[in-house]
């Protein structure tokens, strides 16, 4: 533990960190030293909570589903008890996305892990594209884990996109939202932040909650990375991000050749959601309306 | 009817045209004139439907619930019957604000108004700040209103932050939301748009609906204002816009001093909700998980 980690806690503050990495698809054996490597640089940097990529053991262009299989290991397998290990003595926090053997099916998961082991695992429920081919939907809600840093809910890539997600969590009491994920670049208009990291910045405001996205760095078999790694606060602004907007870079905002967005959050600050002095983000809420029937004209 | 709009008609584009305006507190005449003229200047300019602000025919910043009361007007007040005829043979659309007078209490209500009449009447269901001093909230979900451009769901201001009232019109089958707002100047970081705006994009995105926010200009009682006034594409991109992000004005937005946004927009791309070969925005959502109880772990 560093110094500036142990001054930190006192005071109350949580460093987010979001690593943007580059695994190699199908090669697992790589994949869990890249993780565990950068899980280490995380800590000496002073992380109490790192974030990683969806799938970041696994890659994710796969060919078959053969070959995702080979990349399938289960919660029992070393590579989380080498995590662990790699946390001891710490009370850091890991998230990360990994191809998740469930027997006869695969699961696009996640995983929250501490020093004492696999805390939960996330089954993603809104998969992508030709993940459809490769894996079965979740069935479960993303849990809620108290940390000795605060309340992290878990989302991966494509659920982020529904809001429904977003406010379970916070209305669970989330503080921090970590999402692993993986978002294939696509055009977006000058001037303009990726359209991923626009739809995470409404969920933080809307519900008051940090949110840290970790994204994929390289092109694996030809397909490139928003990179739209980005620690969000609680008013949905970018504390930190490895991409800026197509234009000017903002001020503020990391330069698109840094790998890693991190932050010095305060997570308890999620808890106020008075955002005026008759207003409150969730107490807002108006589920009676919400259910009704919408009326056509 | 100009020849540009009877082209458009044919197109099958439909020209939205959002006003930014600057009622006077409490001057009802007034106000009812500036709301009128700014219908007929957009329709002079080809617009198939138009957006005024939030509380256009009262201003907003009341002192006391008695001003309030001064500027109250049912859907029986002459300026509904003007307007419709400022319409008569033509099919605009007219979606616009009013402090509407409830007998013993007022509503922060929007009109939806073409020559025929008035279509629907919304009311605010969720206020904001000192809104709550002066009106009762609506307890009915808002109406979609099919039209000869298509389906017109309204939203008013605060409403449009919780993503459950976009989601209640995109699933009721609305092309485009109208959203008369009178969104107070917040600060926000340099190089990103506001907030509100941030958050009607990622509205838009995620329900592929076409989003039309009429904001407010002037200075009222010392309130500035955000200026947000934008129409917003099914991507959640903005075709138009009266401000863009703090810093180096985005290529293709209008520049501070235009009080305008208008876009011609193919509103029937709205109904097609696939964004990938196995992809479908509404159709992706998990109303399963979204009730489950969330655990915390």
């Amino acid at each position: 533990m560093t110094a500036g980690r142990s001054a930190a806690a006192k005071t109350g503050v949580t460093r987010v960190v979001c690593e943007q990495l580059a695994p190699r698809v199908g090669d697992l054996t790589h994949n869990k030293g890249l993780a565990l490597d950068a899980v280490r640089r995380a800590l000496a940097d002073g992380a109490d909570i790192v974030v990683l990529p969806e799938l970041v053991t696994s890659g994710y262009v796969f060919e078959t589903a053969e070959e995702a299989r080979t990349t399938a290991i289960a919660v029992e397998d070393s590579f989380f008890s080498d995590l662990s290990a790699v946390l001891a003595g710490t009370q850091g926090v890991v998230v990360l996305g990994f191809c998740q053997d469930g027997g006869d099916t695969l699961y696009n998961s996640a995983a929250v892990v501490d020093a004492s082991g696999v805390r939960a695992v996330y089954r993603k429920t809104h998969l992508w594209d030709r993940e459809t081919l490769f894996f079965t939907p979740g069935d479960r809600t993303p849990p809620v884990v108290d940390t000795a840093h605060g309340r992290i809910g878990v989302l991966i890539c494509y659920d982020l996109e529904f809001a429904e997600m977003p406010r379970r969590l916070a209305l669970a009491g989330a503080d921090l939202i970590a999402v692993p994920t993986n978002w294939p670049l696509v055009e977006h208009p000058a001037g303009q932040y990726p359209a991923e990291i626009i739809q995470a910045q409404s969920a933080a405001r809307a519900n008051g909650v940090f949110i840290a996205c970790a994204d994929r760095s390289g092109v694996e078999r030809g397909q490139q990375w928003t990179q739209g790694t980005a620690v969000i606060d609680q008013f949905g602004w970018l504390a930190s991000a490895v991409t800026g907007p197509t234009g000017p870079t903002a001020s503020g905002v990391a330069s698109a050749s840094e790998q890693r967005a991190a932050a010095d959050l305060f997570l308890h600050l999620s808890r106020d959601k008075a955002i005026s002095p008759h207003n409150d983000l969730l107490g807002d809420r108006r589920p009676d309306i919400y259910t009704q029937e919408t009326p056509l004209l």
